[in-house]
């Protein structure tokens, strides 16, 4: 443990807000080196000298200690805060002195250089439809409040443990969608029809399937030596959801490898959302 | 409408992934030209030559039509697709050109430019630890399952509407912490003491407060000309559990003006999170 950390390079992700925008940006980046072993350290709210002189400190101290350069990354807005990190020990990589001037040139336009709320409740309607859309998707979750299909803007169905609640939550959240979510289960497995609750809302339901062993895994997790974690029982489930989809006509998808974010963005890709284009 | 259409400067995002990366980065950037008005389109898993091409024949065929330059931003980690999204009309930046050869030349290793599942399951155990925090964040929604608080990272305690629920859901999600929410309510506002359940896990505990203007319009859209959603009661509930919040020494802050994403990032950069440093 001790010998990973002295070998591990420091990367500081630097903001002067929530680190949203550079921590996604610097895990994208670290994960293109993957024979390296990175350590990450996060300041967030760096919003004043005295803090960015701290900031400077923190890394200064470490890269000492380790007798390494850290990988500064950061989204500072104030120049002025941006001298300050500049002059840390490392190589220093700000995101808006990188890609601002590029968009300045093009629009012949400057950059307004206001502290960053990107992530801030800013358009203040669109923001309360995402907050609407998780109370949505708390209130049709797991096949309840199926009364408030005419509502919703996505319904997800598959087997019990697909993942549909996360993800419900996830496209509600991040994409304000207003996302059901109705479980398949006993009797209705029997049959490659939709259920009546969700037929008369067909358009928008997309079908989850996971493999069969995957899910055992995840059930047994949950009730072990149970016949609802038995394979059988899962192959059974999960041969007659994909009948159904295919019967119905239902657009569905295998998630077994994928993350709730990429489950979004593959339903996401698969709307047609208003000034958006997508490929095929 | 259509006017706004016309002035206003096309983007595209275009990832070989989910876009999440490329779309977050691209919203900070936009964000700092507050006086032009962008029109985003984002297209998500380019990750062949062919989709690669298509997205050129998207790109040119709006900067035709329009007769404007569109800005281009993606994150394509394969050089050979982004060779082919060079020649599409408008001005291109590829996150991944401009930040990984100054991240090469300071570590001495060239990338790996495999094909990114930044936002895939990734690390399994890391995943789902997520999705377990998700299920217990809804397990111990809004005061109930209150006997499984041991497991809890964190307890957020507020006011009903004071975006308890949104945030745990939220700080499950992202950080993995398994959060609870306890709305403080009816009696127990009249004593300025914690709730029994909270007080034996009031290292994890956080107060949430909003001003009573704010709690009042959040509850009016609830719950119209309702005691509920007067301004006295608001003011009295606010009074109180800032009073509970001094008296019990409980970490607190107003979130009226905050988003979830603020919320959370405030609450992260209170606790202490292993291998992360923080500023004070």
């Amino acid at each position: 443990m001790q010998d990973k950390k002295i070998n591990s390079r420091p990367v500081f992700f630097v903001s002067n807000s929530t680190g949203i925008t550079v921590e996604t940006l610097g895990r994208s980046l670290l994960y293109q080196f993957s024979s390296i072993q990175f350590e990450s350290h996060s300041l967030r709210f760096v919003d004043t000298a005295e803090k960015a002189e701290k900031a400077v400190t923190i890394i200064n101290k470490l890269a000492n200690e380790r007798g390494i350069r850290p990988i500064i990354l950061s989204t500072l807005v104030k120049p002025e805060l941006r001298a300050i990190l500049a002059t840390a020990e490392g190589v220093y990589l700000d995101i808006f002195d990188m890609f601002i001037a590029p968009i300045e040139k093009e629009i012949g336009c400057k950059a307004s250089l206001g502290l960053g709320r990107v992530h801030g409740i800013g358009d203040d309607e669109y923001y309360s439809e995402r907050i609407d859309a998780v109370n949505y998707s708390l209130k049709t979750d797991d096949g309840i409040g199926a009364g408030e299909y005419a509502q919703a803007d996505v319904i997800l169905a598959g087997a019990s443990r697909t993942g549909k609640t996360p993800t419900s939550l996830y496209l509600a959240m991040h994409y304000g969608l207003k996302t059901a979510n109705y479980p398949i289960v006993d009797e209705e497995l029997e049959s490659p029809l939709l259920p009546a609750s969700l037929k008369s809302h067909k358009e928008k339901v997309f079908g989850l399937l996971v493999t069969p062993e995957r899910l055992q895994s995840i059930r047994t997790k949950r009730r072990p030596d149970s016949q609802y974690s038995s394979l059988p029982q899962c192959q059974y489930e999960i041969r007659q959801t994909e009948a159904l989809f295919q019967e119905e006509n239902v657009p569905y998808f295998d998630v077994s490898s994928m993350s709730i974010e990429e489950i979004s963005s593959n339903i996401i890709n698969m709307l047609n959302i208003s000034s958006r284009t997508f490929l095929p």
